[in-house]
């Protein structure tokens, strides 16, 4: 999608200019992905015109390979943002019905040829959202994943305001979370999305409902979830929680202020987490990782995280202090 | 719609920014005769978000009385537009299907209260172009106005990426045309619009269509064009031409160098013809006036020209010195 | 008046731009209400040049009603802002002497005409601060709308570095606060602009200089006021009181930071005090929404509050998380 | 004074944003002079606030002296500028009533001291337009350069929107140009200014009306004049003539195409012709380098010439092309 | 190279802001031929900091390949640059000594990895002028590309400020001008790099030098030049000629008015006769291509070409009317 | 220094624009004491071309005197900045090597001509780390203020990342603070500087240390130092020491949130020790302004400290509520 994003702190009535940025879920978590240097592939459909052009440059720009977007389709999916500041909330117009992505239909993506070398598919709950053509395509590729053992994550990520084609969360995500390793899913999610309520009990209520998750979808072998306080617009804390079927994993809460940039944050964690299950091999450091790198993402102006490697690691191991070096 | 445009010469693949304005045929008029002085009036629907209501308060700083606006639907149409220079064409990418505006359904606009105290409806061949509702609508008001005595104008426009709903030009404009008492026809547009060729003869091809077209549609008692000639995107002549049945007008052929923003040019010609014919009871003034306005609009950034009676009368006059008075 | 202000935090020795907004005590009042749907109409006077009919424009993109100002004089008013942060204060250079509204007498305004319509007339000690005629042009509005049953309300806001017309705050503003409803006036502007000073007593000092003002003034049936502390030119708090003859009413204390833009949050103040007073028929609610309008005010650029009532109600009812809905 | 202009082409109703400089008939003069290597002082007064203060800091960047500027009253000029293009003019909107230079009086510039080491005095016709103090402060300034031998030169520039304070340009002129040496003079400013009108004769008009000045003004030796024609706002043609009381002396027409900033060419002249006397000792040569200054300074943006003497030799040695040397 | 433009038609001194490009002669070319839809990579070297990645996302951003790019030394290139208009050149700082590239040294690049797939290489007569390492690691490539049969082309581009380490340019361009199978040259290449003056004779005087260096240099097939005559810094004419051992072809003259961006002129032409060698298998219109590729080139911000082919065929075949087709 | 630094908090890689303005320890600490009234120059040495000038413009602007920068060399250093927020630090990407200034030798600077006048020398340790012929150069001009009787002040500011022409911090720095009256010096200063690493005892190791420099450098008579504690990257807090060989004065500890720009902290904390040692006679006094000095120098764009004398005492006395004074 196009992002349009009014200058400072101005209201869209006041914008004589919007700054233009290109995200998206999943292209959020690739992007950040490839600037920490794990090879990375959006796959997605643009439309065949000069923005559909200028979205790609955007993220061949930061490293993402685009080889296996398609093109076609009506439009580009636009959205409007103003920030907020105080306790004013940021704001978001979404504009992005018809676009060539929602448009897009099984078959057009080369699931094949975009999965050679790869590793790692993943995918959010705003794609089968979208259009049913949209979770049929997603569904093709999770079932090849399937097959090639390519390892499947999604963030579930329930948006009341999207599912609008006819189809409703709990009749399509079943069969496309039943394909994925690792999910993030909160309580909130599993009551929405999967119509799970886990009464109070002795133990964790999110714990239990992990377990409850994972007995419904053996392959989910991880699930994780952050936790966000909202004090103002400019102020939020942040930590992580991951639940492996074994243990359960939180990290320090960390204190974000003043934001600079507020989406995106969960693709960044995503994205950490990715890059710290790669290279860590342990749970607890890819989680302390993911909210490391999500807590530096509100810092970053665009939807996708552009922090290095060294700087998440340095707030990982407790050095919050953004000390100037020389 | 929304206008983007890119900053400066710059491409959309460079673009950081847009700048933002709100225009269209008839609101470029509207606004335009506003600034002149005459009281006017845009009659559209935008929808009901914060981008519709910031479409309304930019027209209404401009001075257009927007009180009949209608609200509801998707999304506001969008156009993008980069400035070409030598020989770069500027470039626009539209982007309006489906916009509140192409929803409308006969019935949503009061055309009684919308024509209280009007003496004057514009309308352009874009209107019709766009669905179905917005051509049925388009007919309710010209059918009133018809009714109550009000003059109807109207800038045939032919634009063949347009008409896509279903049916043609050739369907809907005649019964349109039909309710005009002035019409802005060139002859490739009687050709696309009326199917109307007049062979080469003795007398001027376009009066010779234009006798043809008042035949064919008696309400109609002037036609007007302009002429423009390319050098470069930078450079442009422009003249106009009118025939009221009895008279062939013509005006001499304005140097237009270095062009600021071309977009609107027809607009501000439409609106100075008719703020002519209002003022000076003269074909001639008038279209002299016109052009002059027009000229002066390609100075002008954004859709609508903002150039002010003192100024075009200087140009109609002769002065094009453009001289600084302190 | 025309406000100028430098960009960023950048000090009037760097500023090679300013951004440019208008505003002033009543217009911010006034925009501010327009903004929340109340119909809402600013009288004043302009320059008519360029610069006066910018100012109009601007009012009116934010949907005042701008009919009767009236137009004549020399200049408009300018003041140039610069922006502090940390302990450095915000920084103002007023440039209005001899302003067209400076230079206004009395008769220039039609106030039959204006108040036609009108059930609320709000002014501040600013306008009889500027001039004898702005004074005098006032008085005659007050007595007006008294005989007229307007509510009239006024913002006392005693600046010693006005008033340098020849005549004193205690000669001029007994005469005009005895036509008023509801005052905003603290401890200090008692003192200054009435003489008063109340011995510290049982009772809150504020409320006793309350009930000596009614006293004097018996039509004022509410006094209101806000409590500023500030921590540094980034961090403020923010409370109300409200005095209506029996009850002392206060409000939550809002923590604001990082504050935006802070000019303006008097006015903001007021505006929402207005809305809430006909909204809610009840002064607690009514002083919450003030204040809730006030600390919203802080996030946005420009002398007036553009926050919308829902966004002021979520803080009114105590929430000021400033979560992102999407 | 203080120049806020409007970015690109736009309208001041349409400006958000001013670009800030600072300049003034004899300020572009000196400043120019200090860019082409010539020591020059600007003598003014600013209000004793940041806005003096920055003038001064603008003025000291570019190598002007600033150490007799003197501060105190209350405002500082400010004039607003929107550039025009095609035949749209230019628009200034002045706003200098009552600024601290109005506000000069006898006395307050010490002239013994701002003399020390200078070699030449250059006034405009602006300042003793202003007020009456302004004029009768400059009086002092030329008899004082007169008894020190200092080169007095003046840019008569009649302007009848000025001289507003009760004195015309006849009763006060005369006294101020009776102690120059040299003066910039065409025809019209000799008939407002002097009222002479020399009747069409054998001789070149101008240089009758120069000799008549000369006879009544014994001590100007060297009269100049610009000829400008203006095709539209973005494409003049510049020449120069000088009458030394032998000799006629006039340069080629150049082309000025695009225009960048217009104002100051007729400072950027004189500064030119002043470096040119004073270098060459050569009045066809100084004539030649001034007008070439004046065309390189319409590609400058701001009121004063940046440009270098290379390249103003570049241009006065017919070699226009503006080539890109690496 | 960073390239740092200073805004608008500031000077250098007036600057408060640098716009930020990269570019570079033979990025420029392979830029422009990604652009046309040609797989094009680039070869060099940037230092390993966050602005030599930021180099390489700028090119990857444009499609071109930066695989093999090497990182390491000391710094990254610079040039500085103000744009001139009317008859004031635009000016260029360079500051490159030392840079990443000049410090390159043979074997740092991998040729063979590089060539992979490579079907022609390109290089300018700027990389052997900058330092001995890099007219070595040039060479390593000439000769391999010469072995495996790859297309080698040049702009030889003499500039008189370079070459100062120590070797001159006829002691190095030959053995790489030898390796060549066309060149861009004109008479003052010759001169300047072979020695060669041919006297005026019946020949055209460059053809004639032509095939003196094609007799030196048998490689060498083709050699073109373009011929651009300057009116001023705002307006350049353009046209193209080629010798291909028995025809002398040239082209129109094209206007070049207004000029937005004159640097890569060169490249952009270059570009363009790569591509039309590859797709046209005919000369001359190779040639039309590479001028209408450079026109166009004037138009667009930054030193690489971003023209369409479309636009470019329009031009070429003619059509300079830069007429906005919606 | 030339410092280009992104808009906002864009890392380098999204960088379009660079805010230019100039700094350098000693430049900063010259610059804050002409804002403070101080008269002040600065002596330096620049290339010759349009940014070695544009640098001297931008240090006369702000009130330096420059008349002894000499001009010469290959470059301007330059250094990039971009700014972090919340626990992303700000980075800099330094590009001095070669510059003008690092190519200084003995004998370039008129020492004798640029202390006429002078009372006070400063300097810091980035000069002698940066090149032999620079820490050379410094050493004149320290042993001729020593003859001169001229205080000579250093902040000694040991960066391990220079100190790269082959001479130690421990061979050059001695026989450089031996000649000063005032230094800068922390414990870890200390340590790398001079050896000298106290352990911990009865009294404040930092004292001790003091005491230890004192007995070996006795011109030596007072030692300063701050304290910075991070906690994130936008707030820090702040205090000063002081030991003048009798007393340990401290100064309460300061908030600063949130930082605006924190380059030139350290310069700000110097100036304002030298204001203040030079206006109140007294440490305490004089350590108090220095510190206030340096938290007002994070609100301010820039390298160099813009606050006022009034500002800075404000906050000295406790006021630092950054209250908006009318």
């Amino acid at each position: 999608m196009m992002r349009l994003s009014t200058p400072g702190f101005s209201r869209f009535i006041q914008a004589e200019q919007f700054n233009v940025t290109y995200g998206g879920g999943e292209a959020n978590v690739a992007l950040s992905l490839a600037q920490l240097g794990i090879p990375a592939e959006h796959v997605t459909r643009f439309p065949d015109n000069d923005l559909g052009h200028a979205a790609t440059s955007y993220f061949r720009k930061y490293g993402l390979q685009t080889e296996h977007i398609v093109y076609g389709g009506d439009r580009l999916g636009v959205y409007f943002l103003e920030f907020g500041a105080i306790s004013r909330p940021s704001k978001i117009v979404y504009d992005r019905a018809d676009s060539a992505f929602a448009q897009i239909q099984p078959g057009m993506i080369d699931w094949e040829k975009a999965f050679e070398n790869a590793g790692w598919f993943h995918w959010t709950g705003i794609t089968p959202a979208i259009s049913d053509g949209a979770a049929q395509t997603l569904l093709e590729g999770i079932q090849l994943a399937n097959r090639m053992g390519i390892t499947v994550t999604s963030d579930t990520n329930y948006r009341k305001n999207l599912w609008q084609y006819g189809k409703s969360v709990r009749d399509v995500m079943p069969e496309l979370v039943a394909g994925c390793d690792l999910i993030v899913c909160g309580k909130h999610d599993a009551r929405d999305i999967f119509g799970l309520e886990v009464p109070k009990g002795e133990e964790n209520t999110w714990v239990a409902t992990c377990r409850r998750i994972m007995q419904e979808f053996p392959r989910v072998k991880r699930i994780v979830n952050t936790k966000r306080e909202s004090m103002s617009a400019s102020h939020n804390t942040l930590s992580g929680m991951l639940w492996n079927g074994k243990n359960y994993l939180t990290t320090p809460v960390h204190q974000i202020v003043p934001i600079v940039d507020r989406i995106g944050g969960g693709d960044a964690f995503m994205a950490g987490l990715i890059y710290g299950l790669q290279q860590y091999q342990d749970d607890q450091k890819a989680l302390n990782f993911a909210v490391a790198a999500s807590v530096l993402k509100h810092s970053i102006e665009g939807d996708a995280n552009l922090a290095t490697v060294a700087e998440i690691e340095t707030v990982m191991s407790g050095d919050t202090s953004g000390k100037l070096s020389r």
